[in-house]
């Protein structure tokens, strides 16, 4: 069998060469090998200009990113065993580090399967694929995880939009066993209800769980306020691990709806008070109702997810963490976190900052988190490394 | 009593408007206000060309850092009452944070104390004054400290270059009590001696504290290198939490005889092997005689002092961690350290990820640590934010 090959353009190789796996669809020598004509998904052999092998690619003719290395090893193409591998390696990270199987299993390209994402809960397995190279690879991944895990369920929640990139439908499918409405997840010693079949992301947010684990590292005491809260991953576990009131702010009343249920599970309800609406709009409110609380916890959505959208995403963290900075207590604690890709570490601190200086507080930054080693990020691509989780201290200045 | 004013030139008031405390010489507009006929040390008023009151600083004529400002509030000028209250708060925030009296209690500018560091080894602090304004307040900053925390003993290890920027001399002096040549400290359930009057810094190296801690997270086990280990910090911590053998290398003998009596005290010198000599060779040596560890750290001495060393100290990083992961077997872990704040986070992630695309491996990123919270940064002053300790897994790539 022979398999197409894509070259590049001159001095196009560098990224590939410094560890990144994309290809664009404008770095591609498509005079000398044309994409039109390449099936979606279909693994090509990647070279250089000057016909240096790169490795073994999944290709895709319709999306920007036209390529996506899988291998650097000739005597490894894309397939069964290469996924088998590439998993179990996955899988003896997380079991190294986690006593219970409750993580994200596979990070894409972190864990060298770009394309791919798995969210374990136990016995169930939530599935991505967001590539058409691992959309075509579909059953010979399924049974790698079946034979590696044993789950007894399998969803595909591939609801995500980065497919449309990939000219690829959205839908969520039961694809082993029967998924269950709810299931129970413990973090951190509090139990929470999760939705695998149409909770956000596959239900839960694993990225934070490390931030979360460590918020008791710094004391929670007092009055808290939780903005974005969604379901209480943070506010619930706040009220747990000791806080004497929890005010858990979200604009969709079905996710305080479950917060409640949440709070309920874990006999704190009489500590949590859910408030709907808009996260700015009750912080103003709160504001200039003069509450103060001794710790804000700030993990809202992703404000900037174009590069084009920076400047007005990094006024709204400003104004966000302005706002947070306004309620709090001096000597109180601030967690303040953003996912988006394109402001990075720096320009998030920046951002934070300048909104310590208007609301009259010097910070001490006391950790910087990321996303949770089951997150893993590649160091050669930024992509990789998307969350940030600062907690500082707020004194008067 | 009036204050000398100290008048900035144009637009130079804006590092201090956002957040930073240090102006150099050169941004004094010195006709108006001549630095000339000022005291080493002496609290000026500070304002902008504008006439825009700026705060209270401490002054010295003769250091490039020609003032470095202590206060905003004009209510609350430089002095006793502002000594007990910004110790207080950062007493506070140890408290709250350790459980047991072992910390970095004051960290200059991010404590709001510019040019004071101390460090908590329970009753007895190891003081260090670094700038001729603190020089000048020792006694007021002395009582303070007497009256906040009751040690019984104050060391002043003004044993540090950076005095000299200041013109001032390098001193140890026991001001209160008597030091004991050594004291015993526990660092999560491992023992250690330190020695206040002579140690490097002031015995401990508390910053990474933190980071030795989260070690645990990611599993100790198997065959551990601990490279530039001076007394064992991490590696004799390593040989307590479970690993079978661990290498520490270093080139003073005197740090390795210390390294070897902690590991007696925890009972594990039977799994400690020290190696006497530099760091890069002794790699070299392992390397060449194919020994491989599963787990590498890498914790060496800033190789950036002065940021036109950027290029060579890159250059080091890149080696040691080459060498360092070529010694690691594939799935094993690699912690590895720079303290060079002139290396930002970015460029020592880079170096290291170049260093493993030479030694054929991928890395996964599973956490990226800065200094303990002890050590806050101060998110308007990069320079308090100096020591990066990344926790990678190597994958053979």
């Amino acid at each position: 069998m022979t398999i197409a090959a894509l070259r590049l353009l001159k001095d196009q190789e560098r990224r590939l060469l410094a560890g990144h796996c994309w290809v664009y669809s404008n770095e591609v020598d498509t005079r000398a090998t044309p994409l039109k004509g390449l099936e979606p998904g279909q693994t090509v052999a990647l070279f250089g200009h000057g016909g240096r092998w790169l490795g073994y690619a999944h290709a895709n003719p319709h999306s920007l990113i036209c390529a996506r290395l899988i291998s650097r090893d000739r005597a490894r193409p894309p397939g069964s065993a290469l996924w088998a591998e590439r998993l179990r390696l996955a899988l003896d990270l997380r079991s190294r580090l986690y006593e219970a199987p409750f993580y994200r299993l596979v990070f894409g390209e972190s864990d060298g399967l770009p394309g791919l994402v798995v969210d374990r809960y136990g016995d169930l397995l939530a599935v991505q694929l967001t590539s058409a190279g691992m959309e075509r690879e579909r059953a010979a991944l399924l049974t790698a995880l079946e034979q590696l895990v044993r789950p007894s369920t399998i969803v595909l929640r591939n609801d995500v939009a980065v497919r449309e990139l990939e000219g690829l439908p959205q839908a969520v499918e039961t694809v082993l066993g029967t998924a269950p409405d709810l299931l129970e997840l413990t973090e951190f010693g509090t139990r929470f209800l999760v939705s695998p079949l149409t909770g956000q992301k596959t239900g839960w947010f694993y990225d934070q769980a490390e931030n979360r684990t460590r918020l008791s590292r710094f004391g929670i005491a007092g009055r808290v306020l939780d903005v974005f809260s969604y379901v209480g991953a943070w506010g619930v576990s706040a009220a747990v691990r000791g806080a004497d009131q929890v005010t858990c702010v979200d604009s969709s009343a079905a996710a305080l709806e479950r917060l409640m249920e949440n709070a309920r599970r874990n006999q704190v309800a009489d500590r949590v008070r859910p408030v709907a609406g808009d996260g700015f709009e009750v912080l103003r409110e709160l504001r200039d109702a003069d509450e103060r609380f001794d710790l804000v916890i700030l993990d809202p959505p992703a404000f900037v997810k174009r590069r084009k959208d920076l400047r007005e995403g990094a006024q709204a963290y400003q104004r966000l963490n302005r706002l947070g900075l306004e309620v709090l207590s001096p000597g109180g604690l601030l967690v303040t976190s953003s996912c988006s890709f394109h402001m990075d570490r720096d320009a998030f601190l920046g951002a934070v900052q300048q909104a310590a200086r208007r609301a009259g507080y010097q910070l001490q930054l006391l950790e910087a988190g990321q996303q949770g080693p089951d997150h893993p990020v590649h160091p050669a691509i930024a992509e990789t490394a998307y969350l940030k989780t600062f907690f500082f201290r707020a004194l008067a200045s």
